[in-house]
């Protein structure tokens, strides 16, 4: 814990992955592709799941809970979905162990061979639309308002951390609509909710747009996206909103009897954040001492380093320190008394900035003779020294600060590598160096893939907030159809 | 709904899945042996887990979360866990689909093959203690007390929901600690909070006890366990809490510089409960109405049912009930109050009885007039008609009445149908009625073995509470080493 990380500078992949094994967020797992979340990372989870779970409440969302496995025909029902998951999936093909004819191993027993392969689930659309069926008969079974939070696999050889795993944890709503209009409503009602928890928990600054038919989810007739830029200046997609028309109602024969006594195929939408959110928050705020966590995902706000070198300094400090505990606990704020033996303060000081506590509290014998406390800002390092009751009373105040200040700072920093351009040349050059561009495009698909395979840049979204008027497209110079955001992303 | 369910008396197992099915619990998964959890079924696991959450929180305990893909070597590690375990789970052999040779179907792709198979987790010691031997270096590392919330799978195919299914939500701890006397109090500790909440939160009476060698976890030295009496008079395991010794550490190699510098190896222990407590839920408390929920775990604590003829007077009634309602809020009592049009109060009093919502207020326009208010209690179907402030101001003690009466009832049906008996052939004619039967032990797994054979019954646990003075045994007539609990289970 005492040495430090890689610095960004240097080697931001490597930065990323010190940051993440000595924050000791998370972890690599026995079988390739997978990753343990650590406790303190869990933490990190739980309070994202605790704020999108009540807000997804609010709304009227309700969670289930649908099974890990998927019948193998499933997959191929809905066409396009088919092509998006099957290359990339665990597939169980047997149901029991036996020992080998020599009795050294364990081998998969060919008895138990299954007669129909099982596909860990990719994503829920099939085996919750196959539910769906059975559930809807008429149009007061409607709105479907479903959330389930849990694991899904997509196959992965090249891991990343939070970023890309075999298996990861996540969200995902299915909803059922009586209308095209409400579906589309939903879909968009969930956007904005993944905006404000990403923008006011996580300090994480979005744009919000719609995808491209190439950059859509398989299966979808739109999908909406917030987009952010990490620390690297690349894109990496923070949530999704899909508005699925009746793809899966026709795929799965969804139909409910309307109000007008007519047959008619139900609208759906599903929409879904991951842990992947963890690695953008390491992203966005990070430092070369660790972790800069926002207050309101901070598993501890603040930390108390006591400067002691006797039993006898350290219950006094504790006493002293009375008052500013209370005042944490009177206003739900969670602290750490860090009163561990033979570590040096700056040993402590060291471990806790790389674990992202935004307020350290630093007390040593002569600050209680002065009556002051010791307070160090993690986002900005700013200290400051003062009457122990004044300071304490200003932690709140300094939280809420430290929140605004590095949502600001994160967004600063993505305006100030975001780009308008006319010409393709400087396109080029701004997207080797990292950035967002905004530019004209035509809408053609082969345009958009031209620059794909020149740039390894993608349009990230098409923003909700359109101005093409003599706009031309970045590659045809054709007139534009859209204005839209190019990135290289994760 | 309007139907009700297969009686009890009839066929115990009928009534069981048509009470699920009817209060929309669950449903079956479209892989044989898997389950849905429906909304209102997730409910009551949600306030389960927090309230276990919160009890482990309070104790020291930290969610993290590993990886549902073990390695199939890791399973071959810990010799008696693969014997527990080998002979039914999902195993993973390839990691990519692609279409036949005429194109007609998906197959796994041949290039895919896995070179070591994975095991689709059935519990996670394995995976677990690999983790834990990177982590735990010195005593400073110890205790480490970590919980995972999770879906495990073991292979079954006669499912029965929430009791029997291939894939289950449990929770399962796994600690590490310095000292046995350490890991043997943190056991017992936990199974305290086991006690505690499903007596409590369930309202399901239990009996703490020890598991014999042929009944504990593969892999534990011991295994305690929480035994509860279902009402067909059948016993289920609600809990266990294993004190697993060296035998994961000596397997896994995990070892600690202890204080006085020697290396040792680590204690550890694990536990868990799943979502069969729900299962043991329905069958203790429900009837031929359908559940009956005790309030502590009732996601709908009161439902109102208005009857009206028009808008207008529905209105009223919801006007009426202003008071009652705010008394609700104001003492944290879930409500709903149910104002469906073209729904007659009598289907509706049936639907909500079937959902075991543990009081109903129903209120029409001559009880208005009167000042009214009428309030029925689900537990014991008792009316109490009375003035509106009147009754209101009760409910807070109505519903701990009901919470309390709930386990009284269960707590009386598992004493009456509790047996102490000398006699084998009376033990027979009990235990084929069905019941729990305390009797004498010789201690002798062979004798377990036999009585097991002729009468399907198992030892279910050796009660801490032992008064085995001149007790025989009740097959081999020799001394008593124990005095255990037998039935038939779950």
């Amino acid at each position: 814990m005492s040495k430090g990380v890689t610095p960004k500078s240097e080697n931001y992949s490597k930065w990323y992955t010190d940051v993440i094994t000595k924050a000791e967020l998370a972890d690599y797992g026995p079988v390739k592709g997978t990753m343990v979340i650590r406790p303190y990372g869990y933490q990190l989870w739980e309070k994202l799941k605790d704020t999108l779970d009540k807000e997804f409440k609010k709304t009227g969302h309700i969670n289930a809970y649908f099974p890990l496995f998927i019948p193998k025909s499933f997959l191929a029902k809905e066409s396009e979905h088919v092509e998006g998951f099957a290359k990339e999936c665990a597939i169980v093909t047997h149901s029991r162990l036996t020992h080998n004819e020599d009795k050294t191993d364990l081998i998969p027993d060919p008895e138990s061979k299954l007669e129909e392969e099982i596909i860990v689930r990719p994503t829920s659309e099939t085996v919750i639309w196959s539910m769906y069926r059975k559930w809807i008969n008429s149009y007061r079974d409607l709105p479907i308002l479903i959330n389930q939070w849990a694991n899904v696999v997509r196959w992965e050889m090249r891991t990343r951390l939070f970023l890309r795993t075999s298996e990861f944890l996540w969200q995902e709503g299915h909803t059922a609509h009586q209308t095209a209009k409400e579906a589309e409503e939903e879909t968009l009602k969930i956007l904005n909710i993944y905006e404000s928890v990403v923008q006011n928990t996580l300090g994480i600054p979005v744009i919000c747009g719609k995808k491209t038919e190439a950059e859509k989810f398989a299966g979808a007739d739109d999908t909406y996206c917030i987009e952010a830029m990490m620390g690297d200046k690349r894109a990496l997609q923070a949530g999704t909103s899909h508005y699925l028309g009746q793809n899966f109602a026709k795929a799965f024969d969804v139909k409910f009897q309307d109000i007008d006594n007519t047959e008619k195929y139900v609208y759906a939408t599903s929409w879904g954040v991951s842990t992947r959110l963890l690695g953008a928050l390491i992203m966005v705020h990070g430092d070369d001492k660790g972790l800069r966590l926002p207050p309101n995902i901070a598993p501890i706000q603040i930390v108390f380093v006591p400067i002691f070198k006797t039993e006898e300094d350290l219950l006094k400090i504790q006493n002293y320190l009375n008052q500013t505990m209370n005042y944490c606990k009177d206003n739900n704020i969670t602290y750490y008394f860090d009163n561990r033996q033979k570590l040096s303060p700056g040993y402590k000081f060291n471990e806790w900035e790389m674990k992202g506590v935004p307020i350290r509290i630093e007390v040593g014998v002569r600050d209680m003779e002065k009556q002051n406390i010791t307070l160090v800002r993690r986002d900005n390092s700013i200290k400051m020294i003062d009457n122990i009751t004044l300071l304490t009373s200003k932690i709140n105040d300094t939280l809420q600060d430290i929140q605004n200040n590095l949502f600001n700072n994160a967004l600063d920093f993505q305006k100030q590598n975001t780009f308008q351009t006319h010409s393709y040349d400087e396109f080029k050059q701004l997207i080797n160096k990292g950035a967002f561009i905004e530019c004209g495009w035509d809408g053609d698909a082969q345009t958009e893939e031209n620059i794909k395979n020149e740039t390894n840049a993608t349009i990230r979204c098409i923003p909700f907030t359109q101005s093409t008027q003599e706009l031309q497209c970045i590659y045809t110079s054709k007139p534009a159809k859209f204005n839209v955001i190019f990135a290289k992303a994760y």
